[in-house]
């Protein structure tokens, strides 16, 4: 196809109509449809209804050492399910490992939060502190940045590569920085972009040399099993394993869940990290709850066995996500590819792809959508603050409409990505003809 | 029974060489008894074991207004577990409750933590104030003040009566000191008294007049359904509705779970508040949670449906704790009654028996039921910094113990109180004679 830049302003206006006519065709088709967030699908919770059968009132409910899940105690995790999210992160060892209640998400508010009340390891409390900042990878997760937000940390935006973020700077304003105390990273199959970090950015991370005695690497590996192929898969170095080696065990607090393995909200969470980490989140948790629900910690072990289960599970729902990722790519491939006008990215795992528009277009065509009936992630949320500085990045969720839903939203939105960027370029030119006068 | 302190000293030294010779006897069985802590019984985990069917693979997880329960979403509860937890908690409308993970103690620490960090409905955070008064009616729950100590919030006694705290100097405080912003309280079957609050108690709560803004009432209604009686049961009137009345609908917290109701860790919580509080809440609980277990929440529902099921299922559960009071009191009565060294309570619901032996005698007693394999709670834990200026009282927690263990314990446990009482009977003696001299 043609690239949209080498047409003339005829050209440009002639598309614009037809572009116009099918928009106004679109919204009338009354599609009401989301691709906003990172949700499983219907097909993927029917598939995982044996796991509500795995226990019931004929089951055994004592761990293997013999503690009963249905009474309180074990107040960071039972045994078991500790060893079962070390090998879902590829830990080392379950004794690295805190399994705590349905959400990872908490798991990190809490982090911060402590930190903001308590310090980190014996640190000042960062409420005690003048300024804390945070590296903020972006595009990236806009929850990591709501929370950096709400405690009123200093969010730096840091740009992203296909190999994790940009090293050079974050070395820089790591090593240099006290203030810098912490980074957020989704190191496998990133948030948005399905990017996952090289053994050299891993390595890099792990030889960090913080100005901060209290920075962190919070490493939230959300989507460590979440491959799209069985032929085609990333893999990463473990963090824990590599700043050990690297004279640095401290530095890195790994968390992850299942929410996306059993069920959105019924998952169970864990937290990684070294010996005199843990103990320091300890000393907090033992004050904050008698213990998380071993019953679901329970429910998921017996299910799943060990990696191998995960695994044997995960597949199950990569066929049914594998087929909604292509549909999209494969619309924007026929549709984009060419034009000069889009990006994307091509993930083998993780629940997004990251979409690149012409800058300053990003906004208007999720408006476009969504005054048709198709809700995206809003423009900007990708980065702090919700500000977007280019304007250009939307985060596509593929995961929750039905293939035949994604083929409709999938329309639409290049057809707004058109339309969009051609009234843009046709602005762009009467701009450039109004300075020549 | 002669009272212990009109016996001669000679008696009194008799009778040390037969509890002492008691004692040693006692110590050779090899008794490894828990009465330290609230804690539910297997008899009462099994009791309620198909609670564990009610939710399988066949079932519909839907809300009645058709929302999927296993999915990301209703990040302040589904609405049925809402109006179940209002009817739970005498609450008048399921609008003032939000519904939350598995532990009544993270709620309670969140609402700690979150106005430290982020202050109370607008008011300047904690954190940055100079410093932060709570006040701790004593006996209390040890957790109450472990998350008060954690913040490193100031925290001052005041006495508990059998009608509840001693009002007089609650109001003196709160309503001159701006820098007490809480109050720990149990309204209903006291831990560790049982002690109800009287109609007049909860009004003069209601009717408080701050000096600060942002102090709150934390009413842990722990024991809202935890009769031990089916024709002898406390009521306590409706804070929520009181304090609206009062003019005062924002001055308090209220706080419940299921924890046993159901199984200990495997519950649902809640917070009970004006639309206001929870307005603030739910600011910060959007960037904590995308929500919590709804699943178990539906579980809840489903298998209570409203008040009158809780209702039942709670009945059950007296049946089998009823008997275990009984047995400590009945032993308590014939073997201290009359002995003028130890008072105790005699509670209608609840979870525990508050014990008050004489002057200096709790942490002895305490370690000498140790020494003979009987855990209690330990002394001192029922007061603010586990520190009980008279080192007088005991909690005793009777519900884990089977009824055989129980009876044992109990014994040893009056033993201890004796021998403890006669050995400081015999030392003030010997002061009192050395001090005539």
């Amino acid at each position: 196809m043609k690239s949209y830049k080498e047409l003339s302003r005829e050209e440009l206006e002639q598309l614009l109509r037809q572009l116009g006519k099918a928009y106004e065709d679109a919204k009338g088709r009354g599609l009401k449809l989301d691709m906003s967030r990172g949700k499983p699908s219907v097909s993927q919770l029917d598939m995982g209804m044996d796991f509500m059968d795995i226990l019931n009132s004929s089951s055994d409910f004592q761990t293997e050492a013999g503690l009963d899940t249905r009474n309180y105690g074990l107040m960071d995790g039972i045994p078991e399910a500790k060893e079962l999210m070390a090998q879902m992160m590829g830990v080392p060892s379950a004794e690295q490992v805190i399994v705590c209640g349905n959400a990872s998400l908490t798991v990190m508010y809490d982090l911060i939060s402590r930190s903001m009340t308590h310090g980190v390891m014996g640190n000042t409390p960062w409420c005690k502190q003048d300024r804390v900042k945070f590296l903020c990878p972006a595009p990236g997760y806009d929850r990591h940045f709501a929370i950096t937000q709400h405690f009123g940390i200093e969010m730096i935006t840091v740009p992203m590569t296909e190999n994790g973020p940009d090293m050079d700077m974050v070395e820089k304003l790591v090593e240099s920085d006290a203030c810098v105390k912490g980074i957020w990273c989704v190191p496998k199959y990133s948030n948005p972009q399905g990017y996952s970090y090289s053994d050299e950015t891993v390595r890099r991370f792990a030889a960090l040399k913080p100005a901060a005695a209290d920075f962190r690497i919070y490493w939230d590996n959300a989507y460590a099993i979440h491959h799209l192929y069985e032929d085609k898969q990333d893999e990463i170095l473990d963090i824990l394993s590599e700043c050990e080696k690297a004279g640095n065990p401290d530095i890195v607090y790994e968390i992850s869940s299942t929410s996306k393995v059993t069920f959105a909200g019924g998952g169970i969470s864990a937290l990684a990290a070294s010996k005199a980490n843990l103990d320091d989140v300890r000393s907090s948790l033992t004050v904050q709850t008698i213990g998380f629900d071993k019953i679901n910690q329970l429910r998921h072990v017996r299910y799943f066995k060990d990696i191998n289960g995960l695994k044997a599970h995960m597949r199950k729902h990569a066929a049914i996500i594998r087929p909604k990722f292509e549909a999209v790519l494969q619309v924007l491939e026929k549709e984009l590819d060419g034009l000069g006008i889009a990006e994307w990215t091509n993930p083998k795992g993780g629940y997004f792809i990251s979409f690149e528009c012409m800058e300053g277009c990003a906004k208007k065509i999720v408006a476009k959508c969504k005054e048709a009936g198709v809700v995206l992630t809003g423009a900007g949320a990708t980065y702090p603050y919700g500000e977007d500085p280019d304007d250009s990045n939307i985060r596509l969720a593929p995961t929750f409409p039905t293939p035949e839903e994604l083929a409709e939203a999938a329309d639409l939105f290049v057809l707004c990505v058109k339309l969009v960027s051609v009234e843009t370029l046709l602005e762009e030119r009467a701009m450039v003809e109004k300075c020549a006068c």
